[in-house]
């Protein structure tokens, strides 16, 4: 079988999921080319070369440039800040390699742009890893969207929802640093919204937003790899949003309502969307991400309801390849659904969605809405 | 508008609801005919003179044979404990009122037919209080029964779980005295499962069940009506079941578990019941009584789910009376809507269920749970 | 034992309300004084008549002027269309009677000012019908805000969502008539999630909004009071809005979103409220009434999580007056518990809330947001 | 790094779930020995060689003699129908390979305890399949109630429901022939219910059961592995309960309730066990396995109420090895936990359990309930 060789540059969270992705994907889908786990680069060398035992890559290196230029490298996973993906994916394009970068594409939308057209012009395979569209659950939603389930559509409502900043003592991280994550929760969670809104509804022509930083400065850490037993010794600036919230409108005219906090104490991972339509309703809540809930007019009168479709049975999306009705699938198999979907493009050489095209309009929605907050009128996108 | 005059026996929590509902009928309800509060009955004429009050009743009695025999009653509502069901009823039948009396209607099945065979024998309206039967949701759960909704019925589930006695120093009262109660959670709670089950599947044949009391001895009250000041003094037997639980066979063939408890911390008003069909699945949990959780084997194979259906719409069993779509109902509603199809039955001559009879065949399934845990063996009901 | 006469101005769906909360507050709650449904008003005899009988009312009249002047009467439920309310407001304070008027107070801040202006100068006591304070599981998260148990509060998010106009077909009525009604879900339904942010979180000091009427035109009815019946003829022009959202900060740095629609398929009455703040969560839905969800950073990490709080206990607000533990309350509850407030206030002569300064800050905000969707820029409550 | 030799026995639906997590343990779990995917082992070659490269095994064989009495095996893993167990399992521990055993052990109590006395003669380290107490919300439930959180259980209630019978057209299999399957849902899904007991709880010591086979015929298939496509050709017998329920009385004195059925609509796999103690209350659903329930009575009156915990923090069990807070476990993870403590154990050479011994008394019980249906009174464990 022919192999795909994979080189993945990031090892923390999001070079973990990638890896086991990438490690699992043979197993569940039966493909014609069988990813390898060639290389893993990052910089600091002591951790990066327990994370290539850990996660079974064959080798690891710290030059991800000399990486990207090597003719047995197929395919390249971009897992790190976003600051660097930029600089990453168009070297990866210029040399011909196929890309998943993660999300927000850019710092911006100007660099997404970039990023695409790189892409594009090099004829690659490219996807931004925006992993929840490769929930089953979601994915039956676009699908009874796409059937006319709920009609026309009148409103998007998603909030992103998380509470590891709602302690004003948690500690700094890069994450929280302006230069090196771009925004908070805007770029992080706010980005995954803006993408299944613009999956399951369409594309937003106009929005105004807030935004606001409640803790301000928070514990500088000696070593952001060493956070969890290094002791806070000074203050240090939050250059980022702790949430952003912001109102839609739609180009076909449904409106939306967005929000994304770090603040909200007790939510752990908590994003929830619901549409309504004039038909029907849907809405989906990630930390139960194995059930859609559905409200149907076409029902009898009498028995009209939310219903809870358990989104694990063989007539849901992938799951085909997973387990017999009823056993829940975890965060991890949207990474593995996610690979496998690409190396499915990769073969047959048909681009895929989400793709860097829709990496930059995301980007624009977020520049739009950080654009409105500084100018407190409405902005459009475009 | 002719009137119709109710005198009620007794005043504690059940004569509140009676008092309730009988003023609030004709508010919801349009009869020909208008209940009228007439008198209150009661042992202790300082408690029975300020419900009489707080409940607005036009007179109080303490003789209830007395009351019975005056011309201007027309109804009798008995709600007094167990052991006194049976001399209450048989003399108002014999007076030929119509009687309305709570559960279970006898201290055993052989006093039930007794007094059905009185009420029957007299030609009043009778009927037993069963108000669950008066919820929306559940009368929306037999007419989909009816309606051959989940096809061939093979489980019926019933649980119902309290748990004010999980605290080992809760204070005796008279509802742990077997003398007056007759039973514990197996006559107060499992006769409501009895008459649910009877209700939506059918009569029972066969039963095997087991009781405990986990807690043996409660601390003494001086006196009953002052329990919420008084202080224990010496610890009295408790003499009923803390706990019954039972298995069952239906007549036509489906199987059931039965489960009544007052030890369930955290389980305040939890009667949960669910019922499995050949084509679909009904549930109901009195705690959110509004609801009926409802999946069908007709819906298309990607979007079956349990519904949740908000039994509060016009469509459905008693709302016409109430309010607009979504505004809940509470545990109050259910007597009024039981008194308001008294009245109409008394109005129409018609017998109304459940009555007398529904009580009786209660009472035989709780007698024969009760011998099975004698004799270890299945028992028959007959 | 002292009487209190009302006149209830209003007949409809509120006026039913509101007959049924006078006429029960005496049965739940034990106070010196009792009410009296005296004279019910409304311009239609025939149904007003009926709704009379019906409510229990010991007099009808067709000339709310001329009843606001009688002597006997002590206290005026405004229960009309808004466009009403001053005028009958002000009048019923210049006679000196105590005052219960649904919400919104007025069309607009303006007017409410008026009537906040008129009833302070007469010294009479007046409120504002948002009875949704009342509810005991929203009375008790005012407790727990008031006590400090979620700290600092960082986040509202409140969307009050109906289905009712989700049919492109459903008719025409007042409530869709700007001049009657004033505006649609944004001062039906926004109004309740305002005063619900203004008595749990606290003022707000800016808004920006977006509305929008999805359907236009809708089947004009012969005889609004007929229409259950007649077939529509003709189209009419909606000149409500069908939805209006908006983003709000607060006074004290929290920031709110807030949305209100009718369009929303399989949405009741879904009146859901979060507030997050640095130690605590609370969460409401009016469709499920009884429950107040609440999370502590109090709680030992181990079994932190969103605890489901059925407020139905004798430790929680209102629960006293009414039955045992785990007993639903349904919706008219909350009429009752706000009438009985109101007598308890007219009795020892201190000023309740919310009150026609609640109103009118209500007013304020609506008006805000409606004036921001014009200027397209965020506009200050002042 | 050492290496353990695994050989799989079997390699449909069990076989497929151990091949995940003998190649997941040591990407997630970091042990001083990695397993290695050596030999797995079956009847049908064509379908064990697409098996075999599927999920990464490096040889296949057809003869499991041959295979356990291989030098290089250091483990092996069983999962193939019940009836072939216990010639297998004897065979291995006298090869001296380390066992893990899919449930139930045995067709019986008696197979059982052979079983258990060859793995404890030959010393080798064995295990029993019950995968659901290494999901984390289990675990945790665990550490809780040995912690005291709930205090004295009086009541365990479980039910194991799922629907893939509910239509009478479904078609034979060897899970509904006694002669392999020794039982149907008894011993599939009760035998988990008695193994979570038994843990949660404590040893069972007096059942009393009933059963029921509501569909005896089935549609006959000509070949098994060739089900989805072959048409029925005949009708079949089927051998074994659709469902079996009992109860139980605990050796400390807890009383449990249990039903095991294929026949319920809408369940997919239901397993939901509820504990009430003196103290608390817990209660768990595997179709959202991520989510515990939790009742204390140690929390302030006002606040009491169920809490759902989402076990996905790194203060739970298990999770420090997967993803960050609020990120969704699946049924997969669950054997990855399980293969992960298996090896932990083979390394520090420790009993773990659930063990042979385990395996042996949840025969014992199978057995006594299966007893007690022909008896039709009590059966003790001894």
């Amino acid at each position: 079988m022919r192999e795909l060789n994979v080189a993945l540059i990031g090892y923390n969270f999001m070079g973990k999921a990638h890896s086991y992705a990438i490690g699992n994907a043979a197993f569940f889908f039966q493909h014609q080319v069988k990813p390898v786990k060639k290389v893993i680069v990052g910089r600091t060398e002591s951790l990066l070369r327990k994370a290539a035992e850990e996660f079974g890559w064959q080798e690891y290196a710290t030059d991800w440039k000399e990486v990207i230029g090597r003719d047995d490298i197929d395919l390249v996973c971009i897992a790190t800040p976003t600051s660097s993906h930029k600089e990453i994916a168009i070297a990866a394009a210029k040399a011909g390699k196929h890309i998943l970068c993660e999300k927000p594409l850019g710092m911006n939308a100007a660099e997404a742009k970039e990023m695409w057209e790189a892409a594009n012009a090099s004829g690659v395979i490219h996807m931004i890893g925006h992993n929840y569209r490769r929930v089953p659950a979601i994915a039956l939603a676009k699908k009874l969207i796409d059937d006319g389930k709920i009609g026309d559509i009148y409103h998007f409502r998603g909030v992103y929802l998380q509470d590891w900043l709602s302690d004003e003592h948690a500690p700094m991280s890069w994450r929280l640093d302006k230069r090196i994550a771009g925004s908070g929760p805007h770029g992080d969670l706010n980005a995954h919204l803006i993408d299944l809104a613009r999956y399951l509804v369409g594309d937003i022509s106009q929005v105004i937003g807030m935004e606001k930083t409640f803790v301000t400065k928070r514990p500088k850490l000696a070593d952001e790899n060493q956070h969890r037993s290094a002791s806070p010794i000074q203050l240090d600036d939050v250059t980022v949003d702790d949430t952003t919230s912001f109102l839609a409108k739609f180009n076909h005219g449904a409106l939306g309502t967005f929000e994304a906090s770090r603040m909200a104490s007790g939510r752990k991972n908590h994003e929830r969307i619901e549409i309504n339509g004039s038909k029907g309703t849907l809405a989906f809540n990630f930390e139960r991400m194995n059930e859609l809930e559905y409200w149907s007019k076409d029902d009898d009168l009498e028995v009209q309801g939310f219903r809870t479709i358990l989104a694990t049975e063989e007539v849901h999306p992938y799951i085909h390849a997973w387990w017999p009705p009823g056993h829940a699938l975890g965060y991890q198999n949207t990474f593995v659904n996610q690979f496998a979907d690409f190396i499915q493009a990769i073969i047959t050489k048909d681009q895929i969605q989400p793709n860097f095209y829709d990496g930059w309009m995301c980007n624009k929605v977020l520049d739009a809405v950080s654009k409105s907050i500084d100018t407190l009128t409405w902005e459009y996108i475009r």
